[in-house]
């Protein structure tokens, strides 16, 4: 057991919300086809700000609402598929625009399930005795990596950031165990974000799109069946079991498959909340996004144990078990 | 001091060689104004590999000349500004192709500094009694960053992929102490990556290119205070002094940039290879590519104590200091 407590979350979603009803007016689909398939009601989507707005906007949230300040922060993660640049990272322009000059700070990339690896990554780093508060975030702007007339995907994303301000210097909150497991070999099944090399020197022929292109059943079989997996596994890593769990935060992919997880599992649905209603499946904010909503509308309380368990493109997987 | 020990380094850059007299043919320069400003003579350009292709090779050479197999490996990290996509990450396209199934896999992004980073993270997460052994690498495809139209940028840049397999479980290796500091309120000087939302909801009025933009001035001044800062400040982490390091391993940005540090810090030449003439800046990879040269022209022996120091990109610096 280590020390790790969630002293603040927050999150943040661009204005802007496109409807089912919305996406019509451009795409063959339906609000009741969306939303049987994927509970998704309607997406934020970004028309002025960019990840790092979203994820700058988290971070100036978090210490306003907590006890520390900017000087405070040692680190700075930000999880995110869908940077400004490629250079600066995210976590740099959140650095200097907070004015956190005593953070280190980096980007990484796990996708859908990246901040729950952002957890694991703050939570080792709390070994060194230089690094005691964190700020961890998921922030994405995944319309731009959206294809507006493909109707297989453009449904399902959207946009937003959300993120904790994490101490080792408190006891209530613990890093109880985890599991993360990588299955690089169904890559395929989920790509976005490839651009193709434009050199004078180039003899590649590869036009893979920079647009989301998904096999949604690989995908769907995938969850189903390395959720139960991994979930048991960092169980066993902090020696609990699954009654022990007071909520399970879901990375919200589609609906359908936290809804087959739960019957599989046997969960209450309950402990299962969802809200990929409202905003889609925003990939690594997902998480945090609805940590922060189940915190603040009282559903999680101090001393409850929670699972969060993050999955998708990579293909990968990741579960932390935290007492909050 | 913790045990982490270098089994083994690799590296590999692309055949294609490109000279400064090549650049000549479609950009107005010359050796002698590149050579000079730089220390640059040609750089490796990838006309047929993807990062993560360079990557792979990276992996697997580190394998088949170590004792580990691929069950071995715990972990991999890919520290890249240069990803194949925004998902799946290279690092699990490399653990997906490897078939390392017992390995945790994600992408960092801090541009140059990398590799140090990379190893910061490997060193954290031996905290996890799970992970014993990471490999680390650093790999790009700079040149689909390059605009070759712009000729201050793109002599600069080079293609190429360096990494090295790590274990917990020998003790002739230690990590000794570091340094990590972020100036994101100099990130502006030095972009690259940047893409442009595209969807029928964007109001943005962005025009930042997707290729590199740079105020050398502005870098140089960085790298050259920064430098000497960061790596004092890992000395005094360590508890150790300048005079008892054996080699410095800079990232190579610049020939120039090398040498003013070396003689305001009154270092030994010999004791700060230079490797930029063959392969032009490689970002995230020039430090594993040097590495693995040094070690392997014998340059660099068992036993002894190494710098190494990466910056760029954020702008960031990390200073790692380790017995070999």
């Amino acid at each position: 057991m280590k020390n790790f407590s969630i002293e603040q979350t927050a999150h943040i979603v661009p204005e802007n919300v496109v409807t089912n009803n919305d996406l019509t007016a451009f795409m063959d689909t339906s609000d009741e086809w969306i939303s049987k398939r994927t509970g998704i009601k309607q997406r934020h989507i970004s028309n002025q700000q960019t990840t790092s707005d979203l994820c700058l906007s988290v971070a100036e949230n978090l210490i306003t609402n907590s006890q520390y300040n900017v000087e405070d922060i040692d680190l700075i993660i930000v999880a995110t598929m869908s940077p400004d640049y490629m250079t600066p990272n995210v976590a740099s322009m959140v650095q200097g625009k907070l004015g956190a000059t005593n953070a280190m700070a980096f980007d990484i990339n796990t996708a859908c399930s990246g901040f729950v690896y952002g957890l694991k990554m703050a939570q080792s780093l709390f070994n060194d005795d230089k690094i005691s508060t964190a700020i961890v975030i998921g922030g994405e702007v995944l319309s731009k990596l959206v294809d507006f007339s493909d109707r297989s995907t453009a449904i399902l994303f959207g946009d937003g950031a959300g993120g904790a301000l994490i101490t080792k210097n408190q006891s209530h909150g613990q890093y109880l165990g985890d599991n993360f497991e990588t299955y690089g070999d169904m890559g395929r099944f989920l790509t976005a974000g490839h651009f193709n090399t434009q050199t004078p020197f180039n003899q590649m022929l590869d036009t893979t799109p920079l647009s989301f292109e998904m096999n949604g059943r690989k995908v769907y079989d995938f969850a189903t069946t390395a959720i139960p997996e991994s979930l048991n596994k960092a169980l066993e890593d902090a020696g609990l079991g699954l009654e022990d769990i007071d909520h399970f935060i879901f990375h919200q992919a589609n609906a359908r498959i936290i809804k087959a997880v739960v019957k599989k599992l046997k969960l209450d649905p309950n402990k299962a909340p969802i809200n990929i209603d409202k905003f889609g499946n925003t990939a690594a904010a997902s998480e945090p996004i609805l940590l922060d909503e189940v915190i603040k509308n009282g559903a999680v309380a101090k001393g409850q144990t929670l699972a969060l368990i993050g999955f998708g493109g990579g293909l990968e997987i990741g579960t932390v078990i935290l007492k909050y």
